[in-house]
């Protein structure tokens, strides 16, 4: 963090620690608990985790008085309440908790905003955009948050709470929330599946893996993110070769020739469109 | 290149430069021969490309007497050609070149190394597996090479040559190659199709581009080349949430749909293996 973290404390500089709930203590909260603490944004004043260990752990990193697994039992009285568990467990979150003045912030990609309207009338959302591991370290400054709010004022405090880790926040509806949801999942779910398909067809084929494909992987992503991945476009689909593509599908099993045709014709669509 | 060619250079030690003729001046030769010219491990006496601006370009970087336009005109008498053209014109060579007891080599991954029996008796492959760009350096030490010949002897000169400029030198048949070739299909020119997708999601649903999901892709990459793709695979279609595939499929236009659900339910193929 260092500089630039410096940098983003001095603009929230008027705003005082807020106290705040944290319930769930996994890949997400282990990241953005602790930075958001480290900045004096947040005083968390407890933590939640159906796993009380998890909840301890993260208790243990950020001086938190106190790691509990009862739900029942955490204070009623934080300003802010940061909700980072799965999303049917933040789903059910209106059923288990009495009403609040306080905000209650999600840091879900996929669940709206408005599924805290009936906790509290100042209700929002706190989403890195980043596939955060417990344990490995990321820098928060380059990952982007995307807010939402259900009002100015609750907008803003979000806000001024992501400018303090990170330098790429967006405001953010629920509905862009979702579109930026299905980009990742196209963008880094979906490939991370092609990297399973060729790491199978390399072990099953060549007694190697994926790792012989790591320079070239890497070249892949930095001409993609650089020169922009229309123009970076390569292999037999986008040049119309017909032969190669034939030969290849003839030694596929169904399963990923289905696959191997299907995104061939989606790169051949591309092509015609040029 | 340093040390490391250096203690390549040693292996070789023993082999004076062949006398080559370099068919090509295309994005793969621009970097492999200067790369085998500086290693001592050939002495390039011709190069030839259907545009004479890029054989000129070509024998000015590596001090070659000759750049031509006119494959008639290549010298005879030389050790070893190297073709590195399109797969197109790789193929046609057979038919415009004469006789020869030289070696031919070629640097495709989807022509047989057979094509050029019809020349000579001793033919071979040298394929990088990499994607070279003219005009954008690469540290050819860590491209992995993939070498095929048609007899004990010629592979031993080809994998020489290889493991001057590489420390991941291979052998492969054509069948291992083109292997090799269909997993990075998967893993490159289909991943970069589905980072077309994103990036045109995002451009046409928030206003913004792939590089918003650049810290996230660099992430995925790496979390899948440490831990593996299998491993690292997340989203909604491992985690089985139905709820959120349905939701995402609703918003997408036909033929992104379709990708959608077909790789949505490879990935929970993947997961009812698990």
């Amino acid at each position: 963090m260092g500089a630039r973290a410096h940098r983003h404390m001095e603009t929230v500089a008027a705003m005082r620690p807020l106290r705040t709930v944290i319930i769930g203590a996994g890949n997400v909260a282990s990241h953005i608990v602790p930075a958001l603490t480290k900045a004096a944004v947040i005083r968390p004043v407890a933590v939640w985790s159906r796993t009380l260990a998890n909840a301890e752990a993260l208790t243990g990193k950020i001086d938190a008085p106190t790691a509990t697994a009862d739900i029942k039992t955490l204070p009623d009285n934080a300003e802010l309440y940061l909700v980072s568990t799965a999303d049917e467990m933040t789903r059910r979150i209106p059923d288990l908790m009495p009403p609040s003045n306080a905000i209650w912030a999600h840091t879900s990609g996929s669940v709206p905003a408005e599924t805290f309207r009936h906790i509290t009338p100042r209700f929002g959302v706190f989403y890195p955009l980043q596939t955060l591991s417990r344990g490995v370290e990321t820098d928060m400054d380059n990952v982007p948050i995307f807010i939402e709010g259900s009002d100015p004022d609750t907008t803003g405090i979000l806000m001024k709470l992501a400018k303090a880790i990170s330098s790429k926040v967006y405001e953010a509806d629920s509905q862009l929330r979702l579109k930026m949801h299905i980009a990742a999942v196209f963008a880094c779910n979906f490939t991370n599946h092609l990297w399973t398909i060729a790491d199978r067809i390399l072990h099953r084929e060549a007694g190697l893996d994926l790792s012989v494909l790591e320079p070239l992987l890497k070249e892949t992503l930095r001409k993609a993110t650089t020169i922009g991945p229309q123009q970076s476009q390569t292999g037999p689909a986008i040049r119309g070769d017909k032969a190669v593509m034939e030969k290849h599908c003839s030694l596929l099993p169904e399963g990923e020739r289905e696959l191997y045709q299907l995104l061939s014709n989606s790169i051949l669509n591309e092509r015609n469109k040029l």
